[in-house]
């Protein structure tokens, strides 16, 4: 009978990482701010006056119910820029906005495509892509990750947006999904986010696990994801610290 | 009744590209001089012996009836680093191979994960890359074609493997695949390639072509895609003056 393997040392298991995926709006990128300064510059332009920081708040707050009707299969498949596009028109009335034509609210759902990196990610990916292979496991669609790596100078080796597998997250098949196609086992694949919902379900299916908060990320009242509720693997300040904590 | 629209000048055709997927085995890097240095300095190491120019070539030759096995649906979907360890094993015999290790095998077909970029290649795609969102459009699965991409630091801003699609080229769900997720239409993605059969396939979507000649990738005695078998959107000399013609 052969001996029991001993379990693997945190370390050891940290050695084992050869990709790293990352949460996207939130733990990469600031949407809030973001959103709010281009919604702003919207009505200044067009002369068009709402409370522009709170439909962003309320356009957000759509974002689960709406994923929770596709993963429920209430919906059928739909992406992320089309969920968005559904959100926005529902809340018209809300905001008085109803005459806006629909160019503009294809204008805004573009906005989504546009936002800025948190200060430490460029300098944190890079440093983590010369010893990793990095990229996105988002909720948003492929053409919108590539706009907006494009747009924030994200440099990404590899985009896994929701519609490659039709499903988002936390379903499984979006996790599995991304080690099946880099051809790694789940312990070779670190989920790193801002989130620990996010973490939890990768860390249910195997994969290594990375907590950075983003404290002000639904603005200055936030009162969720502000500190681990597990022992993730690693739990780093940001993008920086996170390279820091694996000598990247 | 409207006025008939008349048809696209060529040039209001390419002004309307906004991403630009290239055939990678061939267009992008030279698989073929790679692959015999890789097995040769394999043959130094190890002390086997074997004509490995000639392997490389045999190798090659399974490729195209192997992706038709695959398309034709006599064999279900499987990814090319598969398909090239099934055309290894059975080449082993004719090279005297057969008592080559189940590891050493393994890495051989890693070595498709390894290979140079043409001269002008890394160039070129830099200088799309600023005007055009680009990426790979290949029969390599996404795992080889990311670890390709790192080893040759190709610049890619997404990957498309066929595996992404379940698919192997020239089968129409690759090309229009990709369309679907940039969220473009077929006119507003230009297939670059060494293949006229790629462009011919690409082009009979709606695609737009841009055919660079690569006239030693199978090596000196190369009879085929020496020259364009049609009038392709662009014809370079190489991944330079694509650039230079798209004005990039």
């Amino acid at each position: 009978m052969p001996a029991e393997q001993p379990p693997k040392t945190a370390e050891a298991r940290l050695v084992s990482v050869r990709a790293i995926v990352f949460d996207t709006f939130g733990t990469v990128v600031d949407w809030r701010s973001s959103l709010i300064g281009a919604l702003e510059e919207f009505g200044r332009k067009t002369g068009v006056e709402a409370a522009w920081d709170k439909l962003v708040d309320r356009w957000r707050a759509a974002y689960e119910p709406n994923l929770r009707r596709v993963r429920t299969g209430e919906l059928e498949w739909t992406i992320l820029d089309q969920l968005h596009y559904f959100a926005l028109v529902k809340l018209l009335p809300e905001f008085d906005l109803t005459s806006l034509p629909e160019s503009d609210l294809r204008f805004l759902v573009t906005c989504w495509h546009r936002l800025s990196p948190w200060p430490d990610a460029i300098e944190g990916l890079s440093r983590l892509r010369k010893k990793y292979i990095i990229g996105p496991l988002s909720n948003g669609n492929l053409a919108l990750l590539v706009n907006l790596a494009k747009f924030a100078g994200l440099p990404w080796d590899v985009v896994f947006g929701a519609d490659l597998f039709r499903h988002y997250k936390p379903d499984p098949e979006t996790y599995l999904g991304v080690c099946s196609f880099l051809g790694l086992q789940p312990e070779q694949v670190m989920m790193a986010a801002a989130h620990n919902y996010d973490l939890k379900a990768a860390r249910g299916l195997g994969l290594q696990t990375a907590f950075l908060p983003r404290p002000t990320e639904h603005g200055p009242g936030q009162t969720t994801d502000l500190a681990p509720q597990e022992e993730w693997d690693i739990v780093a300040d940001d993008l920086v610290d996170l390279a820091e904590k694996l000598s990247a």
